[in-house]
C-alpha cells in the first residue's frame, strides 16, 4: 500500500460528533487487506429506522451495490455492514453469493433478516471477498459489543484516505431538535487499486422512507454529484441516509413540507461539507478549486460546463503550476457541449474579471490572478451568457503526486 | 517556451515525400511568437483545386475556424495560410477582422480573392494576431517565391511538437496514378499555452468537392476522431483535404464509385498514419496505447467505451507505471455509458485474456501482462458482450512529464 501523508488541504480536526439515538457503531479488524487496522464497520439501526440510498451509475457496479439498491428501495433497514480493502466487484456469481452470506452473518449479530442489511465494500476489484475472515471479525463484534466512536468508524471505512471525514449539523423539525451525523471516505477514485466514495449519514429525525429518498436525492445533486477529482467513477459509490425516528418529531407528509426547510438545508450543508472533505483528500491535491458557472441555458448544462473545467487536465495542471492560463478555461467550456455565446462569455479567477463580452478586459492585470493562484483555495467563475441557470462544482489540481500515487507504486 | 526533447515514441525519420503537381509550399519567419524559426506557411493551390474541411466542434472555436468553414463549404480554394504561435481565438470582432485582412494579403500574393483563402492558426488564446508582422513575412514570400519542402512546411506549422509529422501514399483511381501527401501538427492539446491538431492533405487526384467532403468525413471517423491525449479539445482543430486535379483522372461521380476503393483506403491509411504520429508526440508520452472495443451495441457506443478507457487518468497512470491494474479498465467501461453485460465482459492486455464471461480467467498470469507493459506499444482489447459493433482508438500514457510540461513551466 502507498504510504500517504496527510493532505495539505485537510481540515483542522475531526469534528465533535454526538451519538445518534438508535445508531450503534462497531468496528473490527478483519485483515481483509490492510494489516493492523480496522477494516470492518457494523452499524446497528434501531427498530423503525427508514433509509434511502444513492448509488454509482456504473454499468460494472459491484455486487454490494446491486444488493443494497434493493434493500434501500424497501425504505427500511436494520444494519449497515461496510468493509474496506476489497470492493467485491467483478466477482461474478460467487461475489453475489458472498454478499448474501455476509448479510446473513451481520443479520445474525444484529438480530434481523439479511434482507434488512445494507452492504458497502470498497477496495481492490476482481478479487473474492475473504468471507471467513469477515465472519471471525463479526463473531468478535458479537462477543464484545463495544461501541466505536465516529472517528474510529470513519477510519475503518477508509482505504487510501489521508484523514477521517466526519460532519455534524444540529437543526429542528417543527419544534423538535434533531441531529445529523455523517462519515465519508474516498475521493472519486482516490486509491491506487481502485477506490470509492462512500458516505453514511444518520439522523434521529422521524422521516418516512419516501420523504427521505427525495431529501437525499435533492441533497446529493448539489454536493456529491458536484465533485470530481480525476473524472473517474467508482464501481462502488454509495451514499446512505438513515433516520432512526428517535427524536419522535411529528412525521412530515412530504419532502416539501414547510417544517422541513431547516432540515433540508442542514442535510445539504452536511452533504456538501463531506463532499468537499473528499475533494480536499484528492490524490496529490495541493489546491481546492471552486467553479461557479452562471448564465447557462439549463442547470444540467451549467453542471456540464463546470465539470468540463473541473475535469480538464490542462486547467488542473495550469492551477497546479499557479499559471493564469485562462485560455484553457475558454477551451474547456468550448468543448463541453453546453450552449454559450462567445460574445457574452465572461471569466473571472479569484474575483478578478478577465474576459467580458467575449474579449479580454483592457485593464486586466495578470499579477492579481497569479497572486490568487498562490493560495490553496482557488475560485473560477464563468458566465455562459445564454440563460439563468447556475451550478457550483468542486475539484482539486493535478500534480506530480497524482502521478506518483497512481503510476510509480505497484499495487 | 518549454524546451522539449524529441518524443521517445517518435517514428524513425520524416518520410520522403514527392511534390504534388498544383501544390506549392512557402514558409517564412514572421516572428509571431517563436523567434528564429518559420511560423508561417502559405500553400498555393492550382486552378480548379477542390477542397473539403473538418473542424473542431468547440463552442469557442477560433475566428480562423469560423472563416475556413465557410470557404471549405464552397468546395474550392486557391490558397491556405497557416500560422503558429497565435490561435486568434477569443479575440472578438477584431479577431474576425484580422482573419479577413490576412486572407486578403494572402490572396494578393497568390492572385485570388480572399474568399478563396483558407486560414488556420494555432498557438496562444486571447491575444491579437500581429497582422503587420504577418504582412511583412508575406511580402518576403512574394519577393522570394522559393518553394519549401514538406519537412520545412511541417516544421513551420508546429508549436510544441517534438518532431515534424508527414505521410505519403501512392495509389490509383481507375488507371491513373495519384499521390497523397499530408502534414500534421499537435497532439490534441499538446502545448503549454493551448495547442491544436492541424492536418493538411494534398492530392493530385481530380475529385469533385462533394466527393472529397464525403471521403474526408469517412476517413476522419476512424483516424483523427479516434485519438486522444488528455481529453481536451482545441478551439482550432482543422483538417483540410485539397485535390488539385493535375492527375486528370476521369472524375468519379460519387464517393462510393468502385474506382475510388483504393483511393479511399489510401486516404484512410494516410490519415491514420498522421493521427498516430500526433499521439506519439503526446505530451510526456512514453507508451502508445491501442484500444479495441468489440461487441458493442453500436459503433458510437464502441467509440464511447474506447475513449472512456483512453481518457481515464487512472488507466493512463497504471500503464505509465507498467501496472497490470485491469480493474481500472472495468471501472472505465462501467462509467462510459456504453451498454454492456458484466457476465460477458472480456478484457485482454497484450493478447493475454484476463477476464472472460464476467470473471477473471483461472489461469491468468499477471507476469505475462506486466512483461507486455514494459514495452512501448500497448494493446488493450475489451468485448462488451452485447452486439457486433467495434471501434479502435489510440492514446498515450499519463506521466510525470505531462505535469512537468503543463504545470511546472510558466507560459
Amino acid at each position: 500500500m502507498v504510504s500517504l501523508k496527510r493532505s495539505m488541504l485537510a481540515p483542522g480536526r475531526f469534528p465533535r460528533m454526538p451519538g445518534i439515538p438508535g445508531v450503534s457503531l462497531q468496528a473490527a479488524r478483519a485483515g481483509i487487506k490492510y494489516p493492523g487496522r480496522d477494516d470492518l464497520l457494523l452499524v446497528t439501526l434501531g427498530r423503525g429506522t427508514t433509509v434511502a440510498g444513492v448509488f454509482t451509475r456504473s454499468a460494472t457496479a459491484s455486487a454490494p451495490v446491486q444488493w443494497s439498491k434493493k434493500v434501500a428501495a424497501s425504505g427500511k433497514a436494520s444494519a449497515i455492514l461496510v468493509n474496506s480493502g476489497n470492493a467485491n466487484t467483478f466477482t461474478g456469481s460467487r461475489g453475489v453469493a458472498d454478499v448474501r452470506s455476509t448479510a446473513t452473518m451481520a443479520g445474525r449479530v444484529v438480530g434481523c433478516r439479511r434482507s434488512d442489511v445494507l452492504i458497502a465494500s470498497t477496495g481492490v476489484i476482481g478479487e473474492l471477498l475473504p468471507v471467513d475472515r469477515m465472519q471471525r471479525a463479526l463473531a468478535g463484534i458479537q462477543r464484545g459489543r463495544r461501541p466505536a466512536s465516529w472517528i474510529r468508524a470513519a477510519r475503518a471505512i477508509g482505504t487510501t484516505d489521508t484523514y477521517p471525514k466526519g460532519a455534524v449539523r444540529r437543526t429542528q423539525i417543527g419544534d423538535t431538535d434533531v441531529c445529523l451525523c455523517g462519515i465519508a471516505k474516498g475521493s472519486g477514485m482516490i486509491a491506487p487499486d481502485m477506490a470509492t466514495m462512500l458516505a453514511f449519514v444518520f439522523t434521529d429525525a422521524r422521516l418516512p422512507g419516501s420523504v427521505l429518498r427525495t431529501l437525499l436525492k435533492q441533497g446529493i445533486r448539489t454536493s456529491f454529484n458536484c465533485i470530481t477529482v480525476d473524472s473517474d467513477t467508482s464501481t462502488s459509490d454509495t451514499v446512505l441516509l438513515a433516520a432512526t425516528g428517535a427524536a419522535a418529531n411529528p412525521a412530515p407528509k412530504s419532502a416539501t413540507a414547510p417544517e422541513l426547510k431547516a432540515f433540508r438545508n442542514a442535510l445539504k450543508e452536511l452533504l456538501t461539507d463531506l463532499a468537499i472533505q473528499v475533494v480536499r483528500d484528492g490524490e496529490g491535491a495541493s489546491k481546492l478549486i471552486t467553479i461557479d458557472v452562471t448564465g447557462a441555458a439549463s442547470r444540467s448544462e451549467a453542471r456540464t460546463a463546470a465539470l468540463a473545467i473541473a475535469n480538464s487536465p490542462l486547467v488542473k495542471t495550469a492551477i497546479a503550476g499557479e499559471d493564469a492560463n485562462w485560455g484553457r478555461i475558454i477551451m474547456a467550456v468550448g468543448k463541453s457541449g453546453a450552449r454559450l455565446l462567445q460574445k457574452r462569455l465572461a471569466i473571472s479567477i479569484g474575483g478578478v474579471t478577465i474576459t467580458h463580452a467575449g474579449e479580454r478586459v483592457e485593464s486586466y492585470d495578470e499579477r492579481e490572478v497569479t497572486e490568487h493562484l498562490k493560495g490553496t483555495e482557488i475560485s473560477i467563475a464563468v458566465d455562459l451568457g445564454v440563460g439563468r441557470s447556475t451550478s457550483r462544482v468542486w475539484t482539486c489540481d493535478l500534480t506530480h503526486d497524482y502521478i506518483r500515487i497512481n503510476a510509480d507504486y505497484r499495487t
